[in-house]
């Protein structure tokens, strides 16, 4: 049932022994909200814990550097940027994907599982949601919740760039500033630092772009001999992705990953004008207009041929 | 003479066909204050017109598409953000830098050279000082100023990531979107596109990429060959030279440049608890604690001897 801003206000007011899920494959929104609500039901004198279904990030350890995680038995259940229950991963939904009292979220095409869901779709981050929430709890808002919600607002609006900011996010931001968020020191670990091993993949990835289309059109490769050579992990990928766009009078970047099973898994970027998801729907792939994918049984070279004519239509 | 900002706002209140100066090599923050105070004063019906040393470049076209420049005998002169005369660059300067009536300035440590001066020390941008100008001088913020403002406020916080970023900032930025500023777009032009000559001077850069100290120490060099190879232009290297600090646990990242002349320029960039000025001073050279740079005539493999003798002393 999807419920409203008071109710989960109240739902959270109430509950008592939470235990709070965040997504698989963790990212500052879901940390960021999940510490800040684990950090908020503490200081209200509630027993709580998080869990994910993978490893955490070290680079998010500030999020919550003395964690308590008091093994009690959970008597609440809250999901935290949790859109599908598929997300929570196959340990942590296989034990408690059926049985989540309360999911909290932002993405408007969510797929409720959780008893009672509430979803702010218009918000940036889920970050900005559990602020809200912290304030109508009546939660003081100290250095480390301020440090936590920026994270989110930070990391899923790609520092204040992307189109998804709205006023509320700017204006969020500075109160955070005020209530002592370390604002630049998590921008640094969050957007300026890069693994040695990607900065080599990226270079072996550039050395191969090749420009078609009077340069309006880009194609990058990422290969499993870069991946073993760099020492890069397979999630250090989308990065290169954003690159093929990113070439000034580029309209269509596309990257080509090669998988362990020799399939190559094509990403489509495109600017304004052309739509990735019907390119992409000639090869069986669907996606969104700006970003779409798809897959090829084939060797790279014919995966590139079979790719730029079926571009050459759009362009 | 220093003056506040009541004065600076009766000083353009009063002022009639007004010419604006900004600094050489404009960058987002001086083109974005200019072009605000611009149409602020058309708006205000009075004459204006903005000019610089230098080619504005075209990326910057937006801020004043439909630039009515009519030739007239200026009255008063403004400069918008510059700090130092030798700023206005050669032919400006020659011409107009002694007669400048109000510089409108957030550098702290500027050195004033106008007949009055309104300096905003802890600004991050110079358009934030032009905004809360413009407020006071009963301007109406539409979407075309709000565009102008937020270009300086994003462009001189690398889009509110740094450490000069205040709360002000961030309610500065909501505002500016109620205002109708296209943020997203003015992200997408100012930080995501990179010309393809930049992309090929990085690759070939980052393929001759030396890690030393247990990698706590990243060498990066920019040759004239590399130039030539990917037709960058020189001021293309300075993105370059951040990278070398990016990389995940190096604590000092330098850069060399080769100079026309055979000298390399080296550029020191590092983390808290090294002093790039400390280990530029033992080469004559200097700067900040965080960015400092010092020039070597020897050959490339010589200066890097000698720099990373040095560094060793400070890591």
């Amino acid at each position: 049932m999807m419920i409203d801003f008071d109710a989960a206000v109240k739902r959270l007011a109430a509950a008592e022994d939470v235990l709070i899920l965040t997504h698989a494959s963790p990212d500052g929104d879901t940390l960021g909200g999940g510490f800040a609500l684990l950090r908020v039901l503490h200081q209200l004198g509630k027993k709580a814990r998080l869990i994910n279904n993978d490893r955490i990030p070290d680079k998010y350890s500030y999020l919550c550097p003395e964690i308590r995680q008091p093994n009690f038995r959970e008597k609440f259940i809250v999901s935290v940027d949790v859109a599908d229950k598929a997300l929570l991963g196959a340990r942590v939904g296989g034990i408690y994907g059926g049985r989540v009292d309360l999911s909290i979220d932002h993405h408007e095409n969510c797929r409720p599982f959780a008893k009672e869901t509430y979803v702010e779709g218009g918000s940036a981050s889920v970050c900005e949601v559990v602020y809200l929430l912290a304030k109508a709890l009546g939660a003081r808002i100290d250095s480390g919740i301020a440090d936590c919600i920026y994270t989110g607002c930070s990391t899923d609006t790609g520092c204040f760039r992307y189109s998804n900011v709205t006023k509320r996010t700017h204006e969020i931001a500075a109160e955070l500033i005020e209530y002592g968020a370390a604002h630049a020191q998590i921008n640094v670990k969050m957007f300026e630092t890069k693994s040695l091993a990607f900065i080599r993949l990226q270079t072996l990835a550039l050395e191969q772009l090749e420009m078609h289309f009077d340069k309006k059109v880009s194609v990058l490769a990422v290969t499993r001999e870069m991946l073993e050579k760099s020492g890069a992990e397979e999630h250090e990928e989308d990065a290169i992705v954003a690159l093929a766009r990113q070439i000034e009078g580029v309209r269509v970047g596309v990257t080509f990953k090669e998988k362990e099973n020799g399939v190559f898994k094509a990403s489509v970027r495109t600017h304004e004008g052309i739509d990735a998801a019907k390119i992409c729907a000639a090869f069986s792939g669907g996606g969104h207009a700006r970003a779409a994918g798809c897959s090829f049984e084939c060797t790279l070279a014919e995966a590139k041929r079979l790719m730029l004519a079926e571009i050459e239509k759009h362009i």
